[in-house]
């Protein structure tokens, strides 16, 4: 049993501090390039699909199965069998879905920028309704954030915890202030920590009773499919549904993509909501764009097929993917496990790991970590604004290098987090 | 020699109209469907680019030039031979040029859409400066129009000419007017009419002085090798190499696309500015998207090479198109010519032939030849709101139909317009 870092004398400490300094020197030595920044799928992963540029060729029809001929203009929500798939990955009946273009990220940005400028279902925009705001459930997505601080809009922190969201305080801002328009959400194997929304979780968003009629939930299930484990799979209930049961239809918008399935950039993006939601949206896309890429989306159901299809193709991301988490969980646990000077999730899917360092260290680690070669996701950035008011939260993205890189990396971290805690202890 | 309807007295009048009628009722009768609407590649336009579904396969190296795996993330602007390969559709530096997604139009509407939310170069965004104005040189392109409607900005129409826009009006506006922010231009081909600015044109537009620092020209080259003829072709001066010698290199967005030069709704968009211009975009697009569909991009450079690649196809399609143009403007020639009841152009390019009736007819028209089953674009919609103010514009789009759908399609269309100008004269 390792000793915790708290209990060593200041000697022990000092004398400490002085060895992980020489190791740590050597490793600089070494002109060490690693990243473990974004959530980007590797090389051998983005080799599973390359049976897609097998799927056209110039003699293939293209045409979908209604006919239409995808090299042409048209079709605003996307052809039929594509709805079908993403309706699958997402969930909810094909009639509630639309089809866009390469990102997900792009459709979020473009919902946020419709309701800001144009408004969502006759309601005035946000641009003209004073300060808005959104609620951000933290640590988080950097780029969810991003957005939203783009059009000024006031974000608030709310308190993640392994269930989700804090929904009290979810309840309290949503059912009480009308400046409240949204809440980003990554319900599944969420960024970074990979927390899954608990049954209850879900009833208590779908059950929301907004004081803004323009309120929408921003349900980013990035992660639906991507589990790490066969037999351990997070489930959640389905958002749509459970809105509808409950009464509140159009409170949801749910975004989803094959980035990480097929390629990501040059895959298929979705929303899901319901049909009202859906026309009030596919009139203003119609003056946006004549339609997305048809080609792309007969190619990859081509590919695909079906569900299934996605399913066989996610289990080899996960047999490449695992090894990854398994191996940085594991070298923390080794490096780290009883010192008393971090904690880190042990996600069943999606594509990070979250770190959770002393009070006051998380920017000094990453600093640390960077100059000694190795790019971590800047701290801060899981936080609206890029502030941490803890400093604490470092996300760990094992999904790009390959697993022996991997392993140097998280060594690295694993001295830069030991070298800042000593510091950090040595000033107290 | 034919003889004028405005010469004919009402009895020869009454007869024509009633043999007309006859042969109308004998066209309905035979539950015709043919469209001249819109703007779209034909079959054997598409066939054309078939071998782009042989350029990838499951073998394939999909890096770029610079060594970029074009399957996963990143790339804000574009990879660089696509940005080289647009840069030279666009006549420009390829350092000019960022690269977008499928569609120029919804590059433009994101232009029109960040201007407002956002504001450009430091500007305060759109939405916080009150009614502010753009100039529609008209009849135009109805999507253009829409855009700039959606986004309740107030459309000044400015009449066109065969040398382009009347730009002593746009000078007016521009120069003294600071709530007027830009102006839609198809300068080459346009849209209907087929008209080319002149040089004189083009300069005058490198000239302005706005009074708006966020002024921009939005000028959609969406015809640029769009050439009917290899000896006779429109050529116009370059906007951003004139806007940079005349001293105001920030006036103008160019957009262009591959569009109509490979798949309509699967091509390369594109935009190409000043460098400070393409900064503040970036900078914003960002936040939008982690970057556009990269394999896309590589699979156009591959297929078409360069620049000579694109003229060999646009000859290609040349070929498709020119006989069908031939046909319709020998066809209305033959059926009108001399009638003094309608003129229409004969653009050496582009996509459309914008015909002109006697006042206060056109929506009639294009009315009665739905009624016949032939679908024009709706009358009007070559103007701001939709209203053209003398009814006198209908654009005909002569791409889409094979050539002897076309020729009943344009007989029927001249028909309709020799009764409804006999319906007009007799009314008066």
């Amino acid at each position: 049993m390792k000793k915790a870092y708290s209990e060593l004398s200041r000697e022990e400490l000092l004398s400490l501090r002085e060895k992980l300094g020489r190791e740590f020197v050597r490793y600089k030595g070494q002109n060490i390039h690693l990243d473990m920044s974004r959530g980007k799928p590797s090389i051998a992963q983005l080799n599973l699909s390359m049976g897609m540029m097998d799927v056209f060729h110039s003699e293939s029809d293209l045409k979908c199965e209604d006919g239409t001929d995808c090299r042409n203009y048209g079709v605003i929500d996307g052809i039929p069998e594509a709805k079908r798939l993403l309706a699958s990955i997402a969930e909810v009946p094909p009639a509630n879905i639309m089809i866009f273009g390469n990102s997900s990220l792009n459709v979020m940005y473009d919902t946020i920028a419709r309701a800001y400028s144009l408004g969502i279902m006759g309601n005035p925009p946000w641009c003209r309704q004073g300060r808005v705001k959104f609620l951000c459930p933290s640590p988080g997505y950097d780029r969810h954030f991003k957005i939203t601080e783009e059009f000024g809009i006031e974000m608030i922190t709310i308190p993640m915890t392994p269930v989700g969201p804090d929904m009290d305080m979810v309840e309290e801002y949503v059912n009480n202030d009308p400046q409240v328009k949204g809440i980003w959400c990554v319900p599944k194997y969420s960024n970074p920590q990979g927390y899954s929304y608990s049954d209850e979780t879900v009833r208590r968003f779908a059950a929301l009773t907004p004081a803004a009629n323009d309120f929408r939930i921003f349900w980013d299930n990035a992660y639906s499919v991507h589990h790490l484990y066969e037999d351990r799979r997070d489930t959640i209930l389905e958002i749509l549904d459970e809105c509808e049961k409950a009464g509140h239809p159009h409170i949801v918008y749910k975004f989803t993509s094959t980035s990480k399935i097929s390629f990501p950039g040059s895959g298929v993006s979705a929303i899901a909501t319901s049909l009202a939601n859906l026309a009030d949206i596919q009139k203003r896309v119609s003056v946006q764009t004549i339609g997305h890429d048809k080609l792309n989306q007969l190619r990859h159901v081509r590919f695909f097929r079906d569900r299934y299809g996605v399913e066989a193709q996610m289990r080899r991301h996960a047999d490449i993917l695992r090894p990854k988490f398994e191996m940085v969980i594991g070298s923390l646990e080794e490096e780290l496990g009883g010192l008393g000077i971090g904690e880190w999730t042990k996600p069943l899917g999606g594509y990070f790991i979250s770190f959770e360092s002393l009070p006051g260290c998380a920017k000094a680690i990453v600093g640390k970590a960077a100059e000694a070669g190795v790019k971590m996701t800047p701290a801060g950035a899981t936080f609206p604004y890029g502030i941490d008011p803890n400093d604490t939260n470092i996300r760990i993205a094992p999904s790009y290098p390959p697993i022996d890189e991997l392993r140097t990396a998280t060594k690295i971290f694993a001295l830069c987090v030991k070298m800042v805690s000593i510091d950090k202890l040595l000033e107290s």
